[in-house]
């Protein structure tokens, strides 16, 4: 049977299409407050995924988690004051507290370098003490004039890591052991999204950053996603807030901190790198549920039996797998609904085919359908769950390089960011050319050693410019 | 060597004593903003392992944990009569976001009925949808006058379940199974604190609860601690934010919906109840390190390559290992650290003993040496903590059972109470009597069925109240 279409179009309306994807597949609504998001359980399970995985590299990293209020005082934030100067347009304020105006209103985090450099100050006393790792999951608030769900919200959940260091070179290379160990690894192995590393230009850098590196991924409209940063901060919080240390002479040093997150943001990427006209297509190793066993129909109970037989088994070979037993509502229904949420693999289970001792299995990333032994299913679906991560990935990195092209001039940086990503010397890059991209909402991602790799300064020979239309 | 206490003895000051193990052991320290708190590694670490284990038994209970926004419009509260009287007096209120004043001011969340009762009527349409069982983790406010390190801040970390159902009587029986099988389950099986269940009286019950069930535990100064509660809202919020469905006759219902919720002050909890006189005391299922091998000193390097290859074995047996090696830090000092923090088991390991193949295994709840071959270390530590974790529970059941006293006089409750638990007909507590204890600061905690089970209603024929003074 014909269907129409349950989503927009990917190349018809791109946002409306996301949009769909959010509604449809239910995972997210706006808030009753403007810019604020509800994250639905389907989504929320992803995300839990997504802290799971991030969690255990940060912990292998050597950071430590904690927990720091939500509420600094206004007089914290003016300390820094490129820092201030960021954030004062986005912040909420909190006036009353026990029905009582306060004496000092606080603002509700937008992000912690402040009140955690305080408790920096406090418990670093030696060279002993040092590197002080931390990092916290929490929810921070930047008041949002233009939101979208999961891309830009006023309320959204992250990590943040703040760490203090002894030496510079310290902090630089924990800011990029982060990024490339956290945060790149995870994108690549379990979001199956390449991101192209790189040097914020300093414009764009984090507000009381001396250096900000970041993830650029590209996503389905050929738009750059920033998807993680790490910041080194220099000095400039250890001044602030007064973190400092005896180093081994005895002498007193000023520490060097950097900080680094990612965010529910990271849904967002997920959705519109992976995604197409059916819907959500996740990766297998991020999934909540890897394989979802689908009852097509049953008169006596014995088809619902064998599927959740094939679930137990599934879930003994290491699979998370789930039931959908639910006949009542039509089978064609339920298989568009898990397309639409993108479960990596589908296993059609109906009585016809189960008399043969034969299951459909469903790839949701190429949409190819196998039948196979119902026997052979859970010794089968570990390897084809991991050939579906490789397929995945291999077909973002070939979709990102196709669409990301090297240039000499301004107008043919434009012409590719049009579709994608342009690569361009740096130094053919003035600030003439800079406001002319500009002008067409391009702008430098990040900049790059000519292999891809991290700069360690603004004009190293060679650095390229990364420029796309972004998020 | 003798040494001076680094604590104050519980005996001479209980309060002192709890805030000398927040700060020695780096637990938590205050917030900036009065009320707040900051919740140190060592701590947070701790609290993952509860919300682990806490999260663990919510989804085995069906719930799906989702996300609400922090800010809720103010009239939302206002919606519900008795929930907005109950709470008004305690709300963190943003007045100015993005730089302006807002329109309606938001409150930051003291708890989610509101905001998730909105959501519920647009997800809920027909019976098939119901029950619609949610959770969320997350940090609410509650702006406090005496606040106190986990038992009563400002901000502090919960979960809270919201839950509507088709009838009274799922909404009662759910209720109750979270307090039983997520609740009770995890405080006695992984925090071994015995916590007696039973109903609050109508003047202790959620601001807009038809019934609240309760987790009472004992600390070591006799006082009660509420360690969880679980409320039945009759139809008040599906009144007020219109949660209603479209049974199987077709006819239109409201739902009847629940919440319950347990938070940081668990921890809090943890320390009273186990303390003692040198530090925390933390029960190995719940510890997130279960047994720290300590390196006694190490002129070579190879007591400590023993250690790491031992604390290799021990994770390999499932038990969850660090090493200590820092052996510039005087043995005595890092031994009392570890005593501090509560590390159930610490395993010594010293040259001399080395060399005859030997180490020190000391359990921290009893403070008892044994000498132990190492080989056979791994082996036995798994059964070791298993044998710690009955121990605790044991001991800290006979402590309650042994301050909790029958009475059937107000004399003789107020006198049990002076020390722990008072148990007394609930039928012998008139409005009077309720009053006189209320002088001494004490409370009804819950009343229970004679065999300690929930009561079905206040009134029932041989109800039991528990008072007792409390947190």
């Amino acid at each position: 049977m014909a269907k129409a279409p349950i989503l927009t179009p990917r190349a018809e309306d791109f946002p409306r299409w996301y949009q769909d994807v959010l509604n449809k597949a239910q995972l997210a609504d706006n808030g009753p407050v403007r810019g604020t998001m509800v994250i639905r359980p389907y989504a929320y399970a992803l995300w839990e995924r997504m802290v799971d995985e991030v969690d255990a590299r940060i912990k292998a990293a050597g950071a430590e988690n904690a927990y720091f209020p939500l509420f600094i005082p206004e007089s914290y934030l003016q300390r820094e004051a490129e820092h201030v100067e960021g954030f004062s347009p986005e912040l909420a304020v909190v006036t009353v507290g026990g029905g009582k105006e306060l004496e000092e209103p606080v603002v509700v985090r937008p992000t912690s370098e402040t009140v955690i450099g305080e408790y920096m100050s406090k418990w670093i006393q030696s060279y002993r003490d040092l590197p002080l790792l931390l990092n916290q999951w929490a929810n921070v608030v930047r008041w949002e004039l233009r939101p979208r769900l999961f891309l830009r919200t006023s309320e959204f959940l992250w990590q943040e890591g703040h760490c203090a260091h002894a030496t510079e070179r310290d902090a630089t290379e924990y800011a990029a052991k982060i990024l490339r160990e956290v945060y790149r690894d995870f994108m690549v192995e379990v979001l199956a999204i390449p991101v192209f590393i790189g040097r914020k230009i300093a414009a764009e850098r984090f507000a009381g950053a001396t250096n900000t590196i970041t993830c650029e991924a590209m996503m389905g409209d050929g738009k750059a996603l920033q998807m993680g940063t790490s910041h080194e901060l220099g000095q400039n919080f250890a001044k602030a807030f007064d973190i400092g240390y005896l180093d081994e002479h005895g002498q007193q040093q000023l520490c060097w901190t950097t900080s680094w997150g990612v965010s529910t943001r990271m849904m967002g990427g997920l959705i519109m790198a992976h995604g197409d006209d059916r819907g959500l297509r996740v990766p297998p190793r991020l999934a909540a549920t890897q394989a979802v066993v689908l009852v097509v129909r049953d008169e006596d109970g014995s088809v619902s039996a064998a599927g959740r037989q094939l679930v137990e088994e599934l879930t003994a070979a290491g699979v998370r797998a789930r039931l959908d037993d639910q006949v009542a509502t039509a089978f064609g229904r339920r298989a568009t609904d898990w397309e639409l949420k993108g479960v990596p693999v589908r296993i059609e289970v109906g009585p016809r085919d189960l008399a043969e001792g034969r299951v459909v299995v469903v790839r949701r990333d190429l949409g190819e359908k196998e039948p196979m032994d119902l026997s052979a299913v859970p010794g089968r679906l570990p390897g084809l769950l991991e050939e579906v991560q490789a397929s995945m990935l291999r077909a973002a990195t070939e979709e990102r390089d196709a669409r990301t092209v090297d240039c000499t001039t301004v107008e043919e940086a434009l012409e590719a960011a049009a579709t994608g990503f342009a690569r361009i010397e740096w130094s053919r890059l003035d600030d003439a050319a800079i406001e002319e991209l500009g002008r067409h909402a391009v702008t430098v991602r990040c900049l790059q050693t000519p292999d891809g790799d991290l700069p360690a300064s603004d004009d190293e020979a060679g650095t390229v410019a990364l420029v796309a239309r972004s998020y």
